[in-house]
């Protein structure tokens, strides 16, 4: 049976995840631009790649001993502190990982506190687990102590989940005596915490506290790192951290005692990477991109709210890592219902509910700066503010 | 930091999941031998890589389309029945697959029927998501049909399990007209099957019945198939085929939704592979290395059990495809407790009960011969041979 013409060109194109819609600036993807993705990088990296043959057989449990050590050796002085390769795994990515975390930290039907807002889809994971899923509240230092800690008593959550630097979709940097906190909090009440820490080393400014990898020692963070940010998403490759026993119970995933360790097959090519600079070269050159964008969106965004931008009546604060600005519209203000005024003029945001397991924050958005360059940026950025500028006059005047 | 130089050595070795013991010709290791691993094959494809951007991006849910039409162009002709690329999602494996129809295709507390013997490793998949395994009994066709039926009425399974085709551990093959009525009695009492058909294109003889996905437009089979045992098991990549809604639901997946389809990376230098022959070129010389091996061990199975295969005291069918010989010990020996003597003289194997959710087929035993070469196989046939005979030797004899 040959595939027909028309199947074979539909299914050509069906190549990446989409989330667009044709000929609208969405400032709601997440995802790194296309012209940004490291292709003459891993066209080097595979042409002179070695294929030991442990890439190609079952790999180890915990992952490729020499990408740990690769890793080990490169994060060392970016987090800033030492990362053990020994109490470390490789995932394939953090989704994978969350859905990891889920089922072997915790049963159906008990309870995962997140922070409110927090990243969409995390929550779609920990549906497919049956987990319930509580919101607590934050400030501009993170998770709120005496909150989490009556949630703890409250709730007994398998884990706490939390984005700790530049969150999604917040762009917050929990404190490092906050960090330190949460952690004392947890260990006495006897839960984990699964910290998502996709965006740390994308930072553009001052360095952040250190991740919670910094508490390994605590027994009860589990740190989850990827590659998806700085450097590719596709390699579905990430790194998990966590001291034993809560590391062995993650290794003794049914998946992993059947197949094997996760993606065998991209560490080699990563760790050749990481050894000769590669990697840590694009991931400098990501961050000076993306901190000039953040200087494109911040202007555009002045010139369209006024320059008093914790005073007025949009406010926001400049995200000094991450992909994200969250922008507050006045109380009341409804983003979801304004979106769609912004899409028929060609640009699209994330309204802010879509973060909120209560459905909280209808009146916040986010815009990302990952996915489009400086001129769309700066497009999208006046149509979205057109918009919500219009919203709120006609809000104002009962219109 | 500096990792000391200890630690570099041990976490240098840590690459390949091991099974075997040292100096232990471990004839119960079901991965594909070092030496035979397709390395020259890889350096050659990634050498000349393309590189396009989706293979870094996120990747579509359902998988690249590039690589379902290669799928199912490779297939079709192998399969001898027509491969739908739209009915098809790209997997991380069988082991990812199962672990995710475990997740979309039941809940917590539901029954999955399995082949009593069954994949041991599955059942640690089942475990992780909380369900129940419950076997059933197999003839030289397969699933028996009454039995099956009898199970579907009492236990409502959220779907049965199945290796149709040159089964692990026994290597049994489901015959086509058992594989019709097996459909036709899943489908009329409203539940799934999940067919890993993870040795369908390892045939050494005559081409097996068509695998289960010539009966997708039933709406009610699950098709696992991989490159694991064909190609390279580090790749971490298969495909699922199905019919719409159980596609869906598949594709529902948490971690899809959040991370993109699973393996981008992988995709575009096995599309390369099957495009221009070389994976399926590849795939017929291990077909006929296993076929020597099978010779090999049958006779060096003969030479010890003598040449009555089916009447005498140990008994077993020479395979036809895939990676393992099952025997069977007189009735009451128990393989597990002779496995330490022959691990003593430098031989052992996979004992019986390892494979039975109940724990029976203690006096079996399952050899692969996948992970040795011919003279390898020989000795350590020999030494199991030896072993078995003395057990039965001295249970005669009340020794």
């Amino acid at each position: 049976m040959r595939i027909p013409d028309d199947v074979r060109a539909r299914l050509a194109s069906q190549t990446s995840q989409l989330w667009g819609e044709p000929g609208v600036i969405d400032l709601g993807i997440g995802q790194p631009q296309d012209a940004l993705l490291p292709v003459e990088e891993f066209r080097r990296a595979m042409a002179s790649a070695a294929v030991p043959r442990f890439q190609l057989q079952y790999g180890i449990e915990r992952g490729d001993g020499l990408l740990r050590m690769a890793l080990a050796d490169a994060l060392t002085p970016r987090y800033g502190v030492p990362v053990d390769a020994e109490r470390m795994i490789i995932s394939n990515g953090n989704s994978q990982a969350i859905d990891w975390c889920c089922a072997t930290l915790a049963h159906p039907g008990d309870v995962v506190l997140v922070e409110d807002p927090t990243y969409f889809l995390a929550r779609a994971i920990f549906a497919d687990h049956g987990l319930r899923v509580i919101g607590l509240p934050t400030d501009d230092q993170g998770l709120l102590p005496d909150a989490l800690e009556q949630a703890l008593i409250t709730h007994r959550p398998a884990f706490v989940y939390t984005i700790p630097t530049f969150a999604n979709p917040t762009g917050t940097t929990t404190s490092a005596d906050r960090r330190a906190a949460i952690v004392e909090l947890i260990a006495r009440h006897g839960s984990l915490l699964v910290a998502d820490e996709v965006y740390h080393l994308l930072s553009y400014g001052a360095a952040p506290p250190p991740p919670y990898c910094a508490w390994l020692d605590s027994g009860v963070v589990v740190c989850l790192g990827t590659f998806s940010k700085i450097l590719a998403p596709g390699l579905r490759l990430g790194w998990v951290q966590a001291a034993e026993p809560t590391l062995a119970r993650l290794v003794g995933h049914g998946t992993l005692v059947s197949g094997g360790g996760l993606n065998p097959f991209a560490a080699p090519i990563v760790t050749a990477m990481l050894q000769d600079g590669t990697a840590l070269a694009y991931l400098d050159r990501l961050r000076s991109i993306y901190a000039a964008r953040v200087g494109v969106m911040d202007d555009a965004l002045r010139d369209a709210f006024g320059p008093e931008r914790a005073g007025g009546e949009v406010t926001w604060r400049t995200p000094e890592g991450g992909y994200f600005f969250w922008l507050q519209l006045p109380a009341g203000m409804d983003a979801a219902a304004i979106r769609p005024h912004a899409v028929a003029r060609g640009a699209a945001f994330q309204p802010g509910a879509t973060f909120s397991p209560d459905g909280g924050f209808g009146h916040c958005l986010r815009l990302s700066f990952a996915y489009y360059g400086e001129e769309d940026l700066a497009r999208g950025v006046r149509i979205i503010a057109e918009t919500v500028t219009e919203a709120i006059t006609a809000a104002a005047t009962g219109g």
